[in-house]
């Protein structure tokens, strides 16, 4: 292993008002994409903690999904309840889908352009308590929250017209979650998600060049050079990408090599929520409750064969804004090194 | 030309609480991505100048750009002045550059893993009046900024190991902005930027099945059909992208086929500055001043010829936020149909 010259700035005392940065381009072996970690903008990791943010300032008596009359919650597609009759997860329609129920996509043109009609499925997926957000949750608490999941995905994906199910979670109002009750959201959309089409395609060619998968590559990694590691078990690890787009971004990856989340069997699930919440409590320790997303990448269900994808989860929080230079080029800035935002993480856990 | 179902509902009075949204996928033809116009969750134009945003609390006294001796600027590298002698614009080394000048771009790897220096150039142009931003100026004020960007783009393009100049401009805290006082940014970074990979794909691939530059074909298409134009001269036009990925964006581009933003002349950069700035200000008065990003995509410089590519501007006001969706899918909802948000721009210029 080479040790690069920035890397070995690492345990260096940090200088405040150094002139020159010492930042790293690194690519992300999957898509190709590069990501810069600059070190000289550096915050010490605890920082990050220190963001501003807009909290949601309506309370539980507002909120739609305390009400399931008005949130339409009288469409419940799933619902899951404890012993004692209370329900712990419901899932019902969206009322404002991005995606709605109709024909099967119908072409449209314009001049040289093309479109089809945005059809398809969007469902909510609520969990019971307004302030029990998944970061507290106990592990089997999280394994029903990805049963259900599971559920409505294989509800959804060998519907006519559906090729890719995205499913995703938005915390936080910076982060997009336009209601603070804990939910997530299931799209089964028409067409292939481009990112997916471009992880699809590096994991192809890195087979061709390497005949192994990409991803268990780095999970093998990972979990052996342990730096990025958060914490593991003997089916799923969690670390910091290599180029992370953000600081405090985590990766959750089955260790056996899956293309489909949708096949992930009820012991997984348990073992698959231990690492997820580890690492998500460790984030939400770690940044004081900070705003993200988090969703996960499975291969699409277009009818063929993705032998060579292997799915898995990312956490982003929102430890930065993307601005005009990751916009024009496609570049994330991050200014923490992924190996100091892992060790500030496994020190949440020792808490 | 073939109107989609969704379209054909624009005129129609709007429905406040209908129970399915009309959405419609539409492809970037020169990328392929997609976007979703999602107008079951539309607002009306004028809505989104009522975002919540969070200025700038320091005022002109407390300005780094106003100083500049505290900000570094003793090391100008370019100063334009005014015949009285106060200067109107400079261009000055950032003194916490995302990339930095160094020995040429270093491979490093680590395990299955590779990353490069992060060796470059980075730069602040900042024009004189605090209060002043783009929007505001005239024709003659932002093409001094346009000859500002050519200038330092031409002076780093060919030094070894740039191969890709980006130039951006980030307005408003929002959009990145850290600090209030109008500046834009030039790196020149030793990768080719992810995104414009993807357009010089898209552009050489359409150029295959068509003979005909992508570009082109849209700056042709928009200036004959005109729904979607904010305003054009015999040099430029300013559009709502059929794909847009948020409502209000606004792409500038040459009619006139052309890869190199750095080629532009005196007399073209004229041009440019009055459409640039006739969509500058009609997003400035339809929003209220929103934060916005803006940056130039030119072919790279990285020795090699593309003829096929197309120079062209971004607009891209904050008038959403990227959440779980757009992170997993690259795919992004925009609520407002470009055709709508054109028309309300067009508005603006006649007040």
């Amino acid at each position: 292993m080479n040790i690069s010259i920035n890397n070995s700035k690492e345990n260096e005392p940090k200088e405040e008002t150094k002139e020159v940065s010492a930042s790293e381009l690194r690519q992300d072996i999957v898509s190709g994409d590069w990501v810069v970690i600059a070190t000289g903008r550096a915050k010490r990791p605890g920082d990050f903690a220190n963001f501003e943010r807009n909290k949601d300032d309506k309370g539980i008596e507002e909120c739609l999904f305390e009400d399931p009359v008005a949130s339409g919650q009288e469409k419940d597609v799933l619902i899951y309840h404890k012993a004692d009759g209370d329900w712990t997860l419901r899932v019902f329609p969206n009322k404002y889908p991005a995606f709605s129920q109709g024909e099967l996509p119908h072409p449209i043109s314009e001049g040289p352009y093309f479109a089809m009609s945005g059809v398809g499925y969007h469902e909510i997926v609520v969990t019971r308590d307004h302030y029990r957000q998944l970061a507290m949750m106990d592990t089997m608490e999280i394994a029903e929250v990805f049963d259900a999941y599971q559920d409505r995905y294989l509800e959804h994906m060998n519907k006519k017209g559906v090729n890719y199910v995205t499913v995703f979670h938005n915390h936080g109002k910076e982060a997009g979650a336009s209601i603070s009750h804990p939910h997530s959201q299931l799209m089964a959309i028409p067409v292939v998600a481009p990112y997916i089409k471009l992880e699809l395609d590096g994991a192809e060619k890195y087979y061709k060049s390497n005949k192994e998968c990409v991803f268990c590559t780095m999970a093998e990694y990972e979990s052996e050079e342990g730096k990025r590691t958060i914490f593991e078990n003997e089916e799923f690890i969690a670390f910091c990408p290599f180029a992370s787009r953000a600081a405090f971004e985590v990766h959750v990856m089955p260790k056996k090599h899956s293309p489909y989340f949708e096949r992930i069997n009820d012991e997984q699930k348990v073992k698959l929520a231990e690492v997820f919440g580890k690492a998500l409590g460790a984030i939400y320790k770690a940044l004081n409750d900070p705003p993200y997303n988090f969703y996960i990448h499975s291969a699409p269900c277009d009818g063929r064969d993705y032998p060579h994808f292997h799915w898995h989860i990312e956490i982003l929080p929102h430890t930065a804004t993307w601005a005009g230079f990751e916009l024009d080029t496609g570049i994330e800035i991050s200014t923490l090194q992924p190996e100091v935002a892992a060790e500030f993480l496994r020190k949440q856990l020792e808490k």
